[in-house]
């Protein structure tokens, strides 16, 4: 049982799509391909035909950057909100861009204050805001990405989001709370071998993309949309694994994002009030819980490794934390093909562990 | 019947391979995986255990602007050999790293001088001569690498290779040649899935990527030979990808890489000989014909886009020319599981359509 929070164990339909011979990059049924898991994508972040995908190959990171390199410019000034490990990379990309960038951060558990984002946003105005939507590394959301949007557009800046561990798991809404660009990947929320990621560009974005200058080719988003028209990606795409992102985002189509969203928010609730009850409590604060990756603190005198070795003794798979929070955190991922008998099975085995009374 | 310049069609064992499930890349499994495939390739490209691998999820030109984002710093001096398509992109990246560039450029079918190479060595005392192997826009090889990196050494520069065509299909020695970096993917000569790159490093330029700076994440080569110490990579990887590629090395080792250079070049000889007695010429001169890609101009009055339609009719694909090359060469790959009859039924093929003799 794989509940880390992400890569995902593959659904079999999945699987069996991603073994089909590879056909030519350059071919009508591989256009076909392309469009199809574009209009998906398209569907799946809430900007129907709005919004132009770019589809690459390589993991998430990939596309946080490539929407950096694309979007802002050397010297431009950018204000970052940092609360996890997935934030300080994305910090650390800005600055490597050359970007002239200013930090608000917040510890781990918690999110940075509407009130501070507002007023330095009104001291240095910045051309972009940029942040994490879920921080994998401590379980911790953003939860009023709608006001920050607002608030972004009152000082005349652009909200870029790493969506890459909430896509497909927590509400979002491109369109609805005017977001300027978001990047995400195959492996979490959308259930696809990992490999895959892509950054969605509003219209706004698709504008600006041509604008930047001094990028790696690979990370050229106006590159891509240049061949997207053409129905082509401009370097060898991986086949096998669009077929099997095109097929989980069939799954998702079956389902329903709404319901997807729902059914997460749902197990994470139990998780975290099954673990309260045998003395584990939620890093992050209530209001800033995701729902799509659960951290726990361990019951004092338990640390978070060996909990990570019992359980994976009896088959279950979570991750530990991360950087700092090594020892100090449990990660459990509310990804794939995940229900109520999982969160049980694994609460039981937890409880065990901890030598409570077992969860009956 | 695919014969275009990658990416190939795979094997039954490669096919099955890439459908098992995923597993966690920080498992001591996936470590036994990456361990390898990176002994494997080291294998490959004639390096034995001395070379550093850094494996990485995406196409060829990530790896080669991996290689140029961490070896070379912006305003080093770098001489640039540009002889097709590759050569063009290979420079584009140098520049858009912000090196200094010297560009040597060869027309379509020939490569730079030996002597026009030293003399402008001898002036601009590059730090790095950089150079595409085999360029597959134009089946064209640097037929000389050998007697390059030796000319390389003596002004103290060092040589960046882009292998992508090239690896696999023809003969390299990485150590035995003194190659500084060798940029290759999965895709072409290793018959493995497209969707994974890699870059080989020698001893000298693993010293050397610590010391770039300002260059993306993705891009890092420091970040992932760190990564590779712990026996893991940096960022989530196409694990199903890895699978097949490390199937597809398992291949390769089974006919033996000698026994591999020694049928490409048997079946790209009689290749150019069948098709030269049909009317089609060599675009490339006799001494720098690559083996791995040939690259042939149709006779008098025949488009190349219009013999690859009909071709495409009969369900043999190969591919047209790149750019302003487009109608005037067909391009064909001598790549994944050729053999001689292979050759023969798409020569007989050719005949037909130009009109000539058929061959018997």
């Amino acid at each position: 049982m794989i509940l880390v929070p992400g890569p995902v164990e593959l659904h079999p339909r999945v699987l069996k799509a991603i073994s089909e011979q590879v056909i030519s990059h350059r071919s009508e049924k591989f256009s076909e391909l392309l469009m199809e898991i574009v209009n998906d994508l398209s569907w799946a972040i809430g900007a129907e035909s709005e919004a132009k995908i770019a589809l690459l190959t390589g993991s998430g990171t990939l596309a946080v950057e490539s929407m950096v390199y694309s979007l802002v410019n050397p010297g431009d000034s950018v204000l970052a909100l940092e609360f996890g490990e997935f934030g300080k990379r994305l910090r650390e990309s800005l600055e490597s861009r050359g970007a002239n960038v200013f930090t608000i951060k917040a510890p781990p558990g918690r999110t940075p204050e509407a009130g501070e984002i507002e007023t330095i946003a009104k001291k240095i105005k910045p051309k972009y805001i940029a942040t994490v939507h879920v921080e994998t590394s401590t379980g911790t959301m953003i939860n009023n990405l709608k006001d920050i949007s607002k608030l972004a557009e009152e000082f005349g800046a652009k909200l870029l989001l790493d969506a890459v561990s909430s896509l497909g798991l927590e509400e979002l809404y491109m369109n609805k709370w005017s977001i300027n660009a978001i990047a995400s990947c195959s492996q979490k929320g959308l259930g696809a071998p990992p490999g895959l990621s892509f950054v969605a560009l509003s219209e706004e974005a698709v504008k600006r993309v041509c604008e930047t200058t001094g990028k790696p080719s690979y990370l050229d988003l106006c590159k891509n949309l240049k061949f997207l028209e053409k129905r082509e990606t401009p370097f060898t795409p991986a086949v096998n694994l669009m077929y099997g992102l095109a097929e989980a985002l069939k799954l998702l189509r079956e389902e329903g994002i709404e319901e997807r969203w729902r059914r997460t928010k749902r197990l994470s609730e139990l998780l975290y009030n099954m673990t309260e009850d045998i003395g584990f409590s939620p890093l992050a604060e209530e209001t800033n819980r995701a729902h799509a990756v659960v951290a726990l603190v361990p019951p004092n005198g338990f640390s978070a490794t060996e909990i990570v070795k019992a359980l994976r003794k009896k088959e279950i798979y979570i991750a530990s934390g991360m950087g700092d929070l090594k020892d100090r955190i449990l990660r459990i991922g509310i990804m794939g093909y995940v229900n109520e008998s999982h969160i049980e099975k694994l609460v039981k085995e937890m409880a065990e562990i901890v030598g409570r009374k077992k969860i009956e």
